[in-house]
């Protein structure tokens, strides 16, 4: 019942594979080899529009990276208050922008362009202020909510009025795709998006992410920042071999459909139960839930792992992720834990 | 007939086999996961002082995150003008530290105690100047050289008595250890080093650089430095499992220990032919070598590859590299077109 | 009417005169001088507590370096959302520290032990997370309303059990002190406060701000980050001697008794006069009043200038400032016209 | 017999009589006064071309910040190895702009087309190394030696050519005008300059520095810039004054042209002794002279001060500097005592 993240899953069996068959002779460095180059044609393939690919090993090298080739340092980047940028990555996009973060509310991580413009409208004060260059927003954000197309297009728009540019942080950008079976550009090129940081590594790679400019201006000096952040790496085929293979038939596809269907079941089986009380719309791979304290210290005895997002004195808000990884069987042993917990409680 | 460098080369099957059988179940992430924690020990373990060790992704990001820790801002890094963090690091150093890197001259990349001294003499003036506090070598160096234990000794105890620290940029410090037949430790903590930067992915692995802090308070808050700078892998198991195959049986003793052979090997065969003139002595994998122009553009045509290292109107500086995949089929076949010109010539 | 700030002011007379005084023969630059020195003295004498006193030119900088000796790269400010550090200063601190700015609500620009509390207990998750190193609050705070020495000693027990510190924004300290009869040890040194800027440029100077440290070790390397941000003034003795005026005969309290008697005769003249509506208590040298737009947009129109803190639909937030050079017949001509407009109104 | 700077001298009395007339009532903060506004087009005017003058208080300051609007954080700073920025600045300029400074060799702090040539032909790299941005000279240099205007373009010329820009460190720009004889603008925009740090505190003022960019479009946001550098200076009346009288009447001009004929004056004394020996063609206000260490040691004692450059066994370096204030009576009493100790030795 392994539910703590994406990321404590294994790599999907062919990317593994790849990597093996990539293991032979010699391949030049620092991404001069065809894995490499191959997987930046399918990255950029993989959209309609215009777009410049470049690997990196992190998601939040790839986030804060993405973002200084998007804001002089003398700039502020707006965010929501939950966002990974403004809370798990320790500082990483301050040091790599040297720009200030400008946290917003906003219900289930997600900006809405009303909430953005009454915040632009207060940096009216030349400059003794920062000058707001980046919208930056996590699709699906960090409590899996989805923004629509639409969404997405909306912000875009706002932000280039105002001078600014929309950075989409795609961790789970997959998961995202998948649950609005929609084409990839729809949320991104199509939409508007400047630059996009996309994530394999939660959905089935080893250690894969990319950043990718739809504004391709962005993507001129680019290679040198990556190289200055100690991002360009010398076996670089591993890195371009393992999204050759993700992308190859779609198997990032598959994968998060799979994600997102065993989190849809789990929400049933909670929803199913009176105590257990959904937090958050279950849109991606991701449930949130109110569960009673009592409840889930039984389910953790049990072996039940997941995070507990925040707690109360009664009751605890579970975060429950599903991965490629996660089995039919997982969910409904899940649930039948739960079950005989409340039955008994 | 590949010399370009051993980055080129793909990784150990061993090390490719130890990936495949960790790629089971989930596992922690951020480096909670047990090949991490085992890497981490082997590698303290490596060593006979106390030690705390740090993985990364990148060589480059290893040297610069271990400098963040040792320099405050307002600090100098004193370094030989050909060092990799002062020449091909795309200014990573000074990104990281904030710091200023102070080039020294010396023959073969290598600095003496008399001319840190030197340098170090005209920081007399105060607030005006930076603190000098970081002293780093490379070992061996970026023409193959070597610091025996003593050299180390002499640096770490002139750095120490002006309040400086010591650090290694030890890429290749495997192959200085095969090369010098002693105890790791001999050219690192018993030596007075205060942090070293381990090279695996050029002597074996895909991607695993680790950082070594002798002063173990530099460790306190480097986790936070990691983090800050993108380079805490989630799915870490796959960074730790290279390092345990890697120091398994001395797996990187024995690779390096066939590197240097193959450049000895390399290096007798250029020996024999008058027209070819040995620039460097040969101690480690790397062999430097002037060759005149017209039988460097007859070898390369033949497929041979190796990297200018300087270019001169009749001649160029060859940079011929090593590594655990080269073979003693590759030297000879490379010193037969080397005969086969130079009697044509 | 000149409400609009107290940095629209002149220098008073009395340091006008000291530098002219100061203005004879040669003197060692960087600081060595004698004025320099006497004015450290005087600020270290200012304070019962042990105190290292460094001069600066601006608050911006006063504040960006006083913090950047306080918290690692990695760590994290807490401070109120509307502190100058937050909003006014084009991302100095960020700049100057490479930390991370963490902006808490509270009324008046206040922040209370319970929300700084509440506040830290969601850094729980080690190196995802900066780590909080420094609180900073303004006294008074960007409202003109005052931290009591029990308050300040609090907040300070508060991040030290917490291994954070102090620091003070007192760009209008001389106000605080002039309000609270007190020593300004009280809301400095013996308070626990670890560092103190200090301003004296609002307070009749030309261009004088100092940075104190009470936790002396934060002071041995300041001279260097004070150099290396282009704060070190050659010909120093013109800092100095600013700083030895304003403290002699304790000028500074003289003045800033008077702003903070203007700004409570203002507050009475508008306290009369039922439509304008006092938003925030008046305790030192500002006063903040809600108007009714028409009302607003006469006085404008008859000359009197402040600041539009805030507008609504029908009322705007006015801001008004006294200083050392505002005069009781200002006041009352701004009466003057408040009233009759009120009853033409 | 003070020669140890030009920043040791006072003032200038115009310059202090301007800035009391100055102190008369409200003055809009930050810039927006008018002497700050008068002092802008002044220094525009004070050239032909096409220029933006922005008011900092230090000459740090001022090269800092005009290398960090000229450089990208991945770029590379050519300049002497002697440069001010290189080696008195404290690590500034990489603060400021994150890049890396890359000194190189030349007779009396002077840089040539040809060296300058020979460096850039090693970045051939690309991005494992900083891309060269800007080439920075002092004219000017530390060693009082000047570039002509030909000289100027030359190197603006190749600095153009590689995509780069033209620094020039003004600290003592007036010294170059006076001693050349020439149009300001003939050292500046009319010569491919496309920034100069201008200083006037070593030539007459108190403290007062200027940025001037005749690439006016990095000046766009350079105001952000400045304040986030902590530069903005709140009563900027008071730094905008000192250039109104400075360039009044060109008053720069007067003390820049007496500087310089003091220092002639004290040459043509010290090439009249046998025993000195002068180091450097003494071309603009600053003398450098080779002294027997005994004659050294007995012209210290008399009350003679300057700056020991450098230091051998048996004899100095000094560094004799004039400014507005030296008199003809403080070089001759110099001379005096030179004959009298030479006479004696």
């Amino acid at each position: 019942m392994h539910f703590l993240s994406d990321n404590t899953a294994a790599a999907h069996p062919d990317i593994l594979r790849a990597i093996t068959q990539a293991n032979a002779g010699h391949a030049p460095g620092y991404g001069a080899d065809g894995f490499t180059e191959e997987a930046e044609k399918l990255l950029e393939a993989m959209f309609d529009t215009d777009v410049r690919a470049f690997l990196v090993t992190t998601g939040t090298a790839a986030n804060a990276l993405a973002l200084s080739a998007m804001t002089p340092p003398y700039g502020g980047i707006l965010c929501h208050e939950e966002a990974h940028i403004n809370t798990d990555e320790c500082g990483a996009p301050e040091f790599f922008t040297g720009a200030k973060l400008i946290p917003l509310p906003g219900e289930h991580g997600k900006l809405t362009p009303a909430g953005v413009k009454r915040r632009l409208a207060a940096f009216a004060h030349g400059e003794h202020q920062v000058k707001p260059a980046v919208l930056s927003i996590s699709n699906p954000t960090e409590s899996g909510v989805l923004y629509t197309p639409e969404e997405v297009r909306a912000l875009a728009d706002l932000a280039h009025e105002h001078d600014m540019l929309l950075h989409v942080d795609g961790a789970r950008f997959a998961n995202a795709v998948a649950a609005l079976d929609c084409h990839p550009d729809d949320l991104a090129g199509r939409a508007g998006v400047d630059a996009l940081t996309l994530g394999a590594t939660k959905n089935g790679a080893l250690m894969a992410e990319a950043v990718l400019f739809f504004r391709t201006a962005l993507a001129v000096e680019f290679p040198r920042r990556r190289k200055r952040a100690g991002q360009l790496v010398s076996k670089s085929r591993y890195l371009g071999v393992q999204f050759v293979a993700w992308l190859r038939d779609d198997l990032w596809l598959e994968l998060a459909l799979h994600a997102n269907a065993m989190a849809r079941l789990l929400s049933a089986r909670l929803e199913a139960v009176e105590a257990a009380d959904i937090a958050t719309p279950v849109q991606t791979n991701m449930v949130f839930a109110w569960l009673p304290r009592k409840l889930h210290e039984a389910l953790v005895e049990e072996g039940a792992e997941y995070y507990c997002w925040r707690e109360e004195h009664e009751r605890v808000l579970a975060r429950l992720v599903c991965s490629w990884q996660t089995t039919e069987e997982e969910v409904e042993a899940f649930a039948t834990a739960l079950a005989r917990h409340v039955g008994a409680g």
